[in-house]
C-alpha cells in the first residue's frame, strides 16, 4: 500500500541525498573544529563555512548562528538564561510567553515559574493568533519583564504571528525586553528574517525543513547568560563537541527547502494545495476547521498546517481508521508530554469535545494534488462507514 | 603525505560503513518516535531496539539509558540538576568534584558555585589519580553534599580511577551521595559497568569510539531533577526529538568498539602498543613522560593516553612541527575553553614550563606498531634539528 504522509509538521521526509553528501564529507573531515593539527583545521573550516552558508539563508551574521542539538535545545538555551545566578535582582527577572507555544518554550517557562520567576502568559484571539494590543497589555501587567517569547508559526492551527509588528509593540511598551521567537515551524513555510524582525534570538530545527534529527540552530544577536558550560564551544554560548555532519546538512537543506527564494517560490503551489484541502473537508457536513472562519486562502495561517475536527469521531479514531488506509496525519503536537493536550485551542477557547475530535494535516513541499485528493478521498470513506 | 592520526582522545575516525548504514535506515524510518501512526512506530521500534542494545552493552536496564546530544549534555543534565528550584534546603545541596574533570563537569561546578552552591574539589594524587581517601576527607569537609563527580579516565594523562572503590567509600562517608561518573575517555578503553561500578549516573560520547558527532548516552539510575524541559521525551529527562541516526549508529559502534569482550580481546595489544611508545620516548633525553614514573606497562594509566614533555620545545611548536610531517598529535584537550590549559596537570603539581612543554599522544584500534615506529621516527628527527 502506498503510504503518504501528512505530518510534515511533527517531521519532514529528510533530504536522504543531502544527508548521505554530508555524511561523507564529515567522515573526510573527521578531526575535531577545536583541535589545532590538519584535521582539526579542516573540519573547523567546513563547519564555518556551514554557519557562513546557515547565516546568509537566515540574513544574519555568521557569528550570530549558533548550532545546537535541536529546536528544544535552543529554546533551553535562551529561556533558561533567566536562572542564571548573574542576572539576579530583586525582584527578580519575568518572562512573557505566549498562551500557544511549544512544550520547549511553555515548559522552560513552567521550570522557571517553579523557580520563583514571574512568568506571565500572552493570552492570544480567537483565530489563535498574538496582537501587539495582547503583548503590550502583558506586558504593562508583568512586575520585571525582561524577555517576551512569542513563536512565529503555531504548530497546532498554522497560525502565523506577525512578529515584527509584536516586536515593536514589545519595544515601545518596555525597551530593552528581550525578544526570542521559537521559529521551528516557521521554516521552510515563511521567509525568515530574524535581523529584519529585530528578534533578539530565534530558532530552527533542521529536521522540520529535510535536514537531520538531533540539529537546531539558535540566532543570538548578543550574549546571552548561557548555562552550557564546558569546553566553551560556539562562543562560549553552547558547549560540546560540534556535529559537522549536521551543520553540513542542514546548511544545504536550509538553502534548498527555507531560503526565501524557495519559499516565495512555492507559496503560490502550497496555498493552491492548502486552499483544495480547506474547500474539500468543508463540504463534509462533520468537519469543522479550526477556527471555524479558517477559509480558503486564509493568510493568517501557513497553508502546510490546517486542523479540523469531525464531529462524533474522536480524533485518535480518524488518525488510526486513516493510518491503516495509509495516510500518517497526527492528533497535535508530536512531543512526548503533549500527545493529548492541545495548548493552542484551549488558548483559543477551544475545549473539551470539540479538541478531542480534531486532526493535525500537515504538507511539504512534495505533496502532491493527488495526494490531498487521496486523503481527501478516504476521509470522505471514513465519514461514510463511522456513524 | 601519509597522515598518521594520534589525537583520538579529543576525536576518534569515525567507522563510515557503520554510519553510513545507519543513516540509510533512519532515512527509510523518518517518522517522528513520538508520533502514533506507522512512519512514527517504525522510528520508535528502532530507537528503543537501539537502546536496548546499547544497555546490553552496558550491562544496565533499557529504561535507564538516556539520550544526549553528547557527553557534554549528559554531565550537564546531572550535574545542573542541582539547580533545581525543587532541590531546595538550606543548606543548598552542595557538589563535590575531583580536580581533574574535563570542563564539561568543571564548568557546570564553577557555574553552580557562582549561583551559591557549596562545590569542593576533590585533589588527585602526583599520578593524576583521586584515591577514595582523598573523596572521603573532601566528604567529611564539605557541608550538605548530594553529589561527588569523579570521571573514570583522565582525558589528559589517561589516568584510571578506581571508580567502584571511590563509590564505596563515599557511600560510606556518606549514605544517599550521588555519585556521577563521567566515562566519556573511558569507551573503548576500559570495560564499562555501570551498574556493577554501582554509580548513580555516568556518560558516554559516540565520537570517541567510531561513533557519530552530536550524539551522547546518560546512564541515570533514577530520575533527577532535569532541567531539560520541553516535550518530555527520553522518560522525560531529555526534551527533543529523537536522533535516530545517531541512535542506530551508537548502538553499533558501542558494541564493535566499547563492548566488554572487545575492550579486553584488545587489552594485549594496546599494552603492547603503549609499551612500544613508552619505551621509545624514555631513550630520548629531552623527554619526561607525565607522570614521570609513568612505566611501560603501567596499570594506573589506559595505554592509549600519553603526555610527554620535551625540554625546551612548546608543546605547541612540537605539536605543530609533527603536523606538518603528517602526525595529528595535540597540546592537550581539543575544548575551546582549555586549549591552553591543563587542569589536570595543575591538579598534579605539575605547572609552568613542564606543562607548557607538552604533548598528548593518543592511539586507538586502529593504530598500527608502523605508525607508532613512523612517529617515533619524526620525533627523533625533530629533538635532532631543534635546539
Amino acid at each position: 500500500m502506498q503510504r503518504r504522509y501528512f505530518d510534515w509538521a511533527a517531521s519532514s521526509p529528510p533530504d536522504g541525498e543531502i544527508l548521505a553528501r554530508s555524511l561523507k564529507t564529515s567522515l573526510e573531515l573527521f578531526g575535531n573544529p577545536s583541535s589545532r593539527h590538519r584535521d582539526g583545521r579542516l573540519a573547523r573550516e567546513a563547519l564555518e563555512n556551514a554557519r557562513s552558508r546557515i547565516a546568509s539563508v537566515l540574513a544574519v551574521p555568521p557569528k550570530t548562528v549558533l548550532f545546537t542539538s535541536g529546536g528544544t535545545e535552543a529554546d533551553q538555551l535562551v529561556i533558561l538564561s533567566l536562572l542564571r545566578p548573574s542576572t539576579a535582582s530583586v525582584p527578580p527577572p519575568g518572562l512573557l510567553v505566549s498562551a500557544i507555544e511549544h512544550p520547549a518554550v511553555s515548559e522552560c517557562a513552567a521550570l522557571l515559574a517553579r523557580a520563583g520567576r514571574q512568568v506571565s502568559v500572552v493570552r492570544c484571539g480567537r483565530d489563535g493568533r498574538v496582537s501587539p494590543d495582547d503583548l503590550t497589555s502583558a506586558i504593562s501587567r508583568a512586575e520585571n519583564p525582561r524577555m517576551a517569547a512569542v513563536m512565529a508559526v503555531n504548530n497546532e492551527t498554522g497560525a502565523v504571528n506577525d512578529i515584527p509588528a509584536l516586536v515593536r509593540a514589545a519595544r515601545q511598551a518596555r525597551p530593552g525586553l528581550r525578544f526570542h521567537c521559537d521559529a521551528v515551524q516557521a521554516a521552510g513555510k515563511i521567509p525568515l528574517d530574524f535581523a529584519g524582525w529585530d528578534v533578539d534570538s530565534a530558532c530552527i530545527s533542521a529536521h522540520k525543513f529535510g535536514g537531520p534529527r538531533g540539529f537546531g540552530i539558535l540566532y543570538a544577536r548578543r550574549e546571552f547568560d548561557t548555562l552550557s558550560a564546558g569546553g566553551g564551544q560556539e562562543n562560549g554560548m553552547r558547549s560540546g563537541t560540534e556535529n559537522l555532519f549536521g551543520a553540513l546538512a542542514t546548511a544545504e537543506t536550509l538553502e534548498l527547502y527555507a531560503s526565501r527564494e524557495v519559499v516565495e517560490r512555492n507559496a503560490a503551489g502550497a496555498r493552491r494545495l492548502g486552499a483544495r484541502l480547506v474547500a474539500a473537508l468543508r463540504k463534509f457536513d462533520r468537519c469543522s476547521l479550526i477556527p471555524s472562519d479558517r477559509h480558503d486562502e486564509d493568510g493568517r495561517f501557513v497553508p502546510h498546517i490546517l486542523l479540523a475536527s469531525f464531529r462524533g469521531i474522536p480524533g485518535e479514531v480518524m488518525a488510526r481508521v486513516l493510518d491503516d488506509r495509509g495516510f500518517s496525519v497526527s492528533t497535535g503536537s508530536a512531543c512526548a508530554s503533549s500527545s493529548d493536550k492541545h495548548p493552542a485551542l484551549e488558548a483559543m477557547g477551544i475545549a473539551g469535545k470539540t479538541a478531542f475530535e480534531t486532526i493535525r494535516i500537515s504538507f511539504g513541499p512534495s505533496t502532491s494534488e493527488e495526494d490531498v485528493d487521496a486523503l481527501i478521498r478516504a476521509v470522505e470513506g471514513i465519514l461514510k462507514e463511522l456513524p
